[in-house]
């Protein structure tokens, strides 16, 4: 493949393959074209099968560390001709399992550019904090992500951002919200459940309530489930963030107001 | 890459990009599946920019044969690992482009199996006819897709299926719809004008009006612009079709009822 005629956009995707779909339409919707062929070129591979439960890793229920399935996807997505790299998943950029990926992939696949999408997003909340001042802001993720820390990694109240979590027991009700197989977002996402809904949205309320500012959709699975109209706060959908990323990166002029 | 270890469904997308989305969500809302990791591995491509206009060629706008994109577009799904492909475009099925497609492929591409979405939709739509009797089938299209007779290959009154079609220029009309720049679904696909949607969905009537027992949404945007719950008859969306085809050959237990 030729690799460098034609910047293409390879989203790891897959994890779950609706986030996956998500990502790439919000970098179509925020891009400026009229006509097909002013697109960007994209990739998105979804081989959900290979890639192992991002939280069951993390908790040890599983063993397989998902970063060789993500590294497969992004050997498939390199032999493709992809210059950029993402992973639609919040969970899988844990450092248990970002890390590792990061590693095999600047190893093996040269001028690859790995878009790292929870970094991106922690940008993005910085760019309007006065100096000296912090911001609060609530997230809602699964499981794994808010066990693993790995918001916290990149938000960090010495920078100006101050996360606000759930407690534990609401952290596991928002995780079944997204993963139960009765009545979770993975298995009910057309339409979404009442059950997972009213959970979501009524935690989103309790970290206002806490002083959130703003709210990270920290799953890729949550906006499904959120209408931002029903809130006084702005939310943060890294997925939707890293997707404007992507097309600033690529073609700037081309990025939706 | 290892091209046998793992059925992988490859979609050649972009024309347009969002029902290269489109077919891929199809592909996933009818793959019974309660986790993530039960879902079929599927790579789309969405190369958008190197794929000139299908119908600007058959009009003989444009020079470039569309199959060299597209043929460009699978040697990547090839490289990637997948062993099916399927063009989410009605138009590019067109006999000028998709025999240069398939030669293409069938000389370089070892292994790779072309699914036609069109000739799928037509298996679909003899299914159910009664020895000596002759199903009364709608055509809404692009220009391109009319002007080539693209279904007519497939849907024979021989063998049962007589096409009815808008005359020319209410065809015109609705490939205004689809292609307007102003107005039409590839410009405007969230939310779609009220014009595109008027101009579609009166056309539908029209076809019924003339004796259609069902309506092929024979171009990858129309199935944006109409709620089948509106008309009596049923629509056959061929991008449909195809998505669950091949969830049938991948994994035939998973295709959902």
């Amino acid at each position: 493949m030729q690799r460098n005629n034609m910047q293409t956009i390879g989203i790891i995707g897959g994890v779950g393959p609706n986030a996956g779909l998500d990502f790439v339409r919000n970098i179509f919707a925020n891009t400026i074209a009229r006509k097909d062929q002013e697109h960007l070129n994209c990739i998105l591979i979804s081989c959900s099968s290979i890639i192992p439960d991002r939280t069951e890793y993390l908790l040890s229920i599983v063993e397989e560390n998902p970063a060789y399935g993500m590294f497969e996807c992004a050997q498939r997505l390199y032999a493709a001709g992809a210059n950029y790299v993402a992973v639609a998943c919040n969970t899988a950029h844990s450092n248990k399992i970002f890390s590792l990926f990061r590693t095999m992939v600047e190893k093996s696949l040269p001028d690859f550019e790995i878009i790292n999408m929870i970094e991106t997003c922690a940008t993005y909340a910085k760019k309007d904090i006065k100096p000296g001042n912090v911001k609060r802001i609530g997230l809602l993720a699964t499981l794994g992500t808010h066990t693993t820390k790995v918001y916290h990694e990149y938000f960090k109240e010495e920078e100006g951002l101050l996360l606000i979590e759930p407690d534990l027991e609401k952290q596991k009700e928002v995780h079944a919200a997204i993963y139960d197989l009765d009545y979770g977002i993975k298995s009910y996402s057309n339409p979404i459940t009442d059950k997972a809904r009213e959970v979501i949205n009524k935690e989103i309320h309790s970290l206002i309530e806490r002083g959130a500012e703003a709210v990270i959709l920290g799953c890729s699975e949550l906006p499904l489930a959120v209408n931002p109209q029903d809130f006084d706060v702005p939310f943060l959908d890294p997925g939707l963030i890293c997707a404007r990323r992507l097309v600033e990166i690529v073609a700037p002029e081309k990025l939706t107001i």
